[in-house]
């Protein structure tokens, strides 16, 4: 007996999940026993580039949660409300959730997880990270046998485009990123991106299933990437790194307290790294643990077709479950998580900074500048002056592993000096 | 109550097993309700690096796959025999079975799934292919909405950290691999890796799972690292390749019949493709699907660590499906292949080629070898002649996408040619 699905939006990867459906041949054969019961949709005249019955298609997107004979939910309108009622209706009428929400998910990952726990139903959220990668399964089914150090990732395809234009082309933020609009690469409305929001959103999924503890969003540390400019672009790719925002979400110890060191910003990466060489709208995410070092999956971050096959993937994988089990969760699959996650204040951390200071070109610089550094215990690595512009130079230094309150206090203190006209950027090092 | 487990052989990924379950803290919290019963070894007498008590061990393996209390075997002697006969008998003893056992995977992967859907009990492989990388998973659960176009890997670490080297260092092979052997990164009897045998068996273990058919060993193409020159390497580098042993399976249809086109070759691959800059012991894959496209995964192909985080993530998805199953088999887990699948023969496949020539050098001879294989019909991208030695030319030929029996017959005719000295290397080209 085929299982019946309610889709509930079909934009882009609704339709792209339609479409699969509709046309198993050559898939998983587990495809064949899943039928598309009802779609729900704002508008009921607008033409769909998919092939079902008009009598599919409802605006009462309630009908659909509320239906009976629907077992599987699939949530793909987005957004916070009714996405998250929706959801929660769902889960009340013992129905399972395969969304592609990350910011719901985000916000209200507890609420939902609770409420799929007490109601014995499976919530599946592959494709709310990193597109088609099954990162998602991975962290829960496939690397389960290692204690988790770290998930590293470039998990926003619009800031890793323009940050590989700039590197590529040398060109400043604002015309690549304007560009990137034209061309569909960025929203009109860009802050969900470029500010970082969506990559905060999606570490802290991953850091809940990595580390099996529930995220607080606000706890998360987030930087984007409009203070980047093509100057540091430049330094960096000097210095053997490339600039990338990433994802971070660490196991760390802090004054004896074991806890999580997550947050979001531009970052320098060795050009060496696994990750330097992901460009484009290319999502890629690292997970160290232990045993097992470390592995890197990547593949596209989005786009109808990719995540399109992940939220089948969670279907089909529900639909096996179900054919085999006794109504009762599995536990890889499922979430059990209860606690929160102690989460490290930034300035507790340990990192390695990247900072271009504008100085007056004369003697005697350099040494001020690694005293102050000196004074509060941020040791360093390397001091470069150049690029004199009349009576101004630019001094790059680059850190070792400091404590991070250590080095804003430094900065602090810098800032002050005579011998400096500002503090141009700061950037973090991988 | 927990499920009890027999582990058969504890060299070290056997060793790296027993610990992560002696030591669940921080790990998954199915690992607590996993219970080593027996451990089957050659020598009750040899010093373990495992904490496990006296009584627990046993040389009379077929004792733990008889023990009515052990539910899931772990066979980690690898070999073909005993190994064989060991996981038939758990399968009739209807004892789910975990290997990491790639050689006797592919040589008699029919009769053991065969006995295993006769028994309903699961055989996971996840350890086979790809030492950590969570690839078989991925191809059985995370990626069933996709027809899979191709699947193409370096799946054999010591054949790439010879490569590398190599490339590295421009030394020659039998220096590298004599170096490797006496560092432990190959064998002594360095066949199964430098002659593509390990990765013939891995390749077909992944293309089962990725085309969802059986295939026969023996109609893999089959070509080994041996006669890649310092000079290929050279070469390959200045036109922009590196190359790679891979495993190459890719859905074809020849004269049109639909098939597969399965191999192991060295391979030039374009340093921008991600498998290029893969170095060492590392191991990767790319598969390309529709609508996904492409997802590639990486990591560490081999040790300890690695291996046994693969087989413990197959002992906890065995136990969390056994825990909310009904005793049927989960389609997505288990394997229902029953056909065989056509595997196009190598002559009948289209590739591009790399050939080196010793020609002498004299006039009208890249005219006289372009004439050759524009009569076999094989259009060629480029042919350069440089490094003069004497009265001799090397002449380096990349030709477009071919028919790789016209291009063997082209072979035969230029290499009966009056100034063609001898047909130095083919190697193929991704």
């Amino acid at each position: 007996m085929s299982c019946k699905i309610g889709i509930l939006g079909l934009g882009t990867v609704g339709t792209g999940v339609a479409k699969i459906l509709l046309d198993p041949e050559g898939r998983h054969p587990v495809l064949r026993e899943i039928e598309i019961k009802s779609v729900g949709v704002r508008s009921l005249s607008t033409k769909r580039d998919v092939d079902l019955p008009a009598s599919y298609y409802t605006n009462n997107l309630e009908s659909i949660v509320n239906d009976p004979d629907i077992e599987i939910i699939v949530e793909l309108i987005g957004g916070l409300e009714p996405a998250r009622s929706l959801i929660l209706q769902a889960i009340a009428n013992g129905k399972h959730v395969v969304t592609a929400n990350k910011a719901v998910l985000a916000r209200y990952g507890a609420e939902i997880f609770t409420a799929a726990k007490a109601n014995g139903v499976y919530v599946m959220l592959e494709a709310s990270v990193g597109g088609g990668i099954p990162i998602i399964q991975a962290l829960k089914q496939a690397l389960g046998a290692n204690r988790i150090a770290a998930v590293t990732g470039i998990i926003n395809g619009t800031t890793n485009y323009i940050l590989s234009r700039m590197h590529q082309e040398g060109g400043a933020f604002e015309d690549i990123l304007a560009n990137a609009q034209a061309l569909g690469y960025a929203e009109a409305d860009p802050t969900a991106d470029v500010d970082g929001y969506d990559a905060a959103d999606k570490i802290a999924i991953l850091a809940s299933l990595a580390f099996g503890d529930r995220i607080k969003l606000d706890e998360i540390y987030r930087e984007g990437i409009r203070n980047v400019t093509s100057i540091d672009i430049h330094w960096a790719t000097e210095l053997g790194f490339a600039i990338k925002l990433l994802g971070i979400a660490r196991h760390a110890v802090v004054d004896g307290e074991s806890g999580l060191d997550i947050r979001v910003h531009p970052t320098l990466i060795p050009i060496t790294h696994p990750l330097a060489s992901i460009n484009g709208v290319t999502n890629a995410v690292t997970v160290a643990g232990d045993p097992i070092g470390e592995v890197v999956f990547s593949g596209p971050g989005a786009g109808s077709g990719a995540t399109a096959s992940a939220v089948v993937a969670d279907i089909i994988n529900v639909v096996a479950a179900l054919k085999s089990g006794t109504g009762k969760i599995n536990q890889l699959m499922g979430c059990s998580h209860q606690h929160y996650a102690k989460v490290h204040s930034v300035d507790s951390n340990k990192t390695q900074f990247y900072v271009r200071l504008i100085a007056r070109d004369r003697p005697g610089v350099i040494g001020e500048i690694g005293m102050r550094f000196g004074k509060h215990l941020v040791n360093l690595e390397s001091i470069i002056q150049k690029n004199s512009h009349g009576e101004f130079a630019e001094v790059v230094v680059v850190t070792k592993q400091v404590v991070e309150r250590n080095f804003q206090t430094a900065i602090a203190d810098i800032k002050n000096l005579d011998a400096i006209e500002s503090i141009a950027t700061v950037l973090r090092i991988l």
